[in-house]
């Protein structure tokens, strides 16, 4: 069972949790097929989307899964709420709690808001990424769609390759994968990866081919230029030619190999496209996962408040 | 009754329909606290909020309001409707007029935008906020706020406190106490009272600590340094140490003194921390009090016309 | 019937196709007039609307019509999709389509953006505007404003003023009006007119009082400044001195001549104050016609999938 107010990120989570996260939205997958693919679960309920940072394919996911479920939903995008600065967050809490919304999915740029948020006001809080914090859905949507492709998680070898430093995809897949039993191994030029991060239970390998080689999925992320305060790697051309995920370097890797990315994807950079749009790419099942995890989320944790 | 088309300003409301919204105000407060807060009243009616200048929290607080009436709500945000500029308010306003909408609530920097849109159109017209004229659904919050925490709004010495002269705030609730029986006080700089304001039946006063003295209810505005052209004041510090409601200050006032600010709050500055956050502050009421006022709108002007 | 999974332009329709569509949305103008302007035919469904160029009345009106049928509307704002550039439309496509909605209205300043759309995914497109290209939905309105003021399209010689040149408004109109049986003139300056467009069956004048002598409808476009690269007229001024629709040009028409403009209107521009709001003026009646036919257009494409 799920009894929590808030999904704020996957390290607070027991493994029984996610597995509840993962079978909620396996049954809720057998709605979207239908041809009215709504529900009237949280007929009545207020979902706020409160993007602080600009995103387009988690907003539509999350709006997409509450509107499914019948719950209204509104919209605070990042123009209009830059307007409200010069008002704290807790204030800004404060101030939406008191218009007694169910739930205020949020995206923000500082990490740690999400948690402030929860903590000051009584509505439920989704953490849809925070900074290079957590991204907590997009790592419940990766393990259902291991699952599904795999038959299970626990003892298969997953490698994240790229920019691990920055992202927050990859913290919360490391942290939902060495919890559901998976091995992490991370990939990326030693300027992107954290010092420290063996802590966490993961191994470290700094070339491509070598680290690929018996791996059963192969997570890629998105290098996100705009995140960089500074250079980490000489060029893009170069991190695509070390980094980049061709062919070439595929063949090393073992069969039956998968390939997943959270999306937006570039094309010739992280990835090449013979890669991406290969079969075994599962970066679609990704898209329309998210938005099944996201009903079970906002299913999950409205009910355990009825 | 109330048999209205628009609600376009206090100063032309009469004190038995002011009384009407807020009984009518006060019936829906009680559908929000149900697990379901939505009732089916306004079902296959719509209403567009065309926010001209930004706003978040009034914009939700509308939105809110209709979705929890079931009515179908559009959003028109700054950013797109610059884009039609170039076109007139009254051609915009045949063109929506066009589309058979029930109600479009409007806020624009333009003072008498929502009068000529009631004027040139069928739909019914709220406003909400229009320069520095009017914002009538605010003082119609606090009207409500005041008579559920004193019982009565007759009688009571109420001070406005601050930048007067730009507050469409302070005029609306000038009129609405006015028409309800209350006496008024503007508290603030010379530079910030308008001239020959005291025909409104107010009184004046320049110190803050002289003001409040007497007064059952202190309201302080927000200091928009983006609507002053000129300085109106040395500096943010000095309007602080001057006019900022601290502890200090607020002693000087009687038992039972209510403090509101219509917010966002800027802390330090207009009000300190430990009075906006003192239980005898009803900043956050007013907010909860803005949706059920903002139903009991939707609710009688189209009822009205049903 | 309508069997197409996509309104992608007026180019590809077949007359009975364009019937069926004027005829279903006249049936839909009756539900328009009712107290509850809503039906549950496409409860369940959802149409996202991908506004890629800023447009404030078309996307109502698409929203609008959708909410009246009951879908579930999403909207991507210019603000917001350029957020995801950098991802290639045909991926972005995938990924909407891993979401699973069914119709995507797009408008998007490349030629070419709706058809590349509906070819690589399974949802519907309704092409709402892409460049200069076509605008399809407008020139399905003006058939339909036009048959329910002359009672027949047939036959009549309709003027189509203006910028030629960039109006993909006049493109759509060209092909629809030719189809349905109707002579069509072209009016505007040499350099407006695109060379070879004779190809197109339409006649060709540059004299506006000598082009509009024997027209039943005079259909003048808006002069978009924007959209021009370079000058193609002196000034906006001798623009209106030599085309701008004024009431002594207009006593050249026949009697019973209609005026028809898609919006928004530049008043003393290319249209005359006292030629835009005369009765025999239906810039009105298209938009209340938009409506109309936008919901028969998203029944016609998602009734064909059931």
């Amino acid at each position: 069972m799920f009894k929590r107010k808030d999904l704020l990120g996957i390290q607070d989570l027991q493994r029984e949790e996610i597995s509840t996260i993962l079978d909620t939205a396996e049954s809720f997958k057998e709605i979207l097929t239908r041809p009215i693919k709504k529900v009237p679960t949280l007929r009545g309920k207020t979902v706020i989307n409160f993007f602080h940072e600009p995103s387009t394919r988690t907003r539509i996911s999350f709006e997409i899964a509450a509107k499914r479920l019948s719950a209204d939903t509104i919209n605070i995008s990042p123009s209009t709420s830059s307007l409200i600065k010069g008002e704290s967050l807790k204030d800004m809490a404060k101030t939406l709690e008191a218009m007694n919304p169910d739930i205020i999915v949020i995206r923000h740029s500082a990490p740690g808001a999400p948690h402030l948020l929860a903590q000051v006001a009584k509505f439920s809080v989704i953490n849809a990424g925070d900074g290079a914090h957590e991204h907590p859905t997009q790592a419940l949507v990766d393990l259902l769609t291991i699952k599904e492709h795999k038959g299970k998680i626990k003892g298969l070898q997953i490698a994240i390759v790229g920019d691990i430093l920055h992202s927050r995809v990859a913290r919360s897949n490391i942290f939902a994968l060495g919890k559901m039993g998976a091995k992490v191994r991370l990939i990326g030029p030693p300027t992107l990866i954290p010092p420290f991060i063996e802590q966490l239970d993961v191994s470290i390998e700094h070339s491509l081919e070598k680290g690929i080689r018996d791996c059963d999925v192969i997570m890629l992320l998105r290098i996100q230029l705009e995140r960089q305060k500074r250079v980490f790697f000489p060029s893009i051309r170069e991190y695509a030619r070390l980094y980049g995920l061709t062919p070439d370097k595929l063949i090393k890797a073992q069969e039956g190999v998968l390939i997943m990315h959270p999306g937006p994807i570039n094309r010739g950079v992280e990835i090449d496209p013979r890669v991406a749009d290969a079969p075994f790419s599962l970066i679609l099942d990704q898209v329309t996962n998210g938005i099944a995890v996201r009903m079970a989320l906002l299913y999950l944790i409205l009910g355990g408040k009825r």
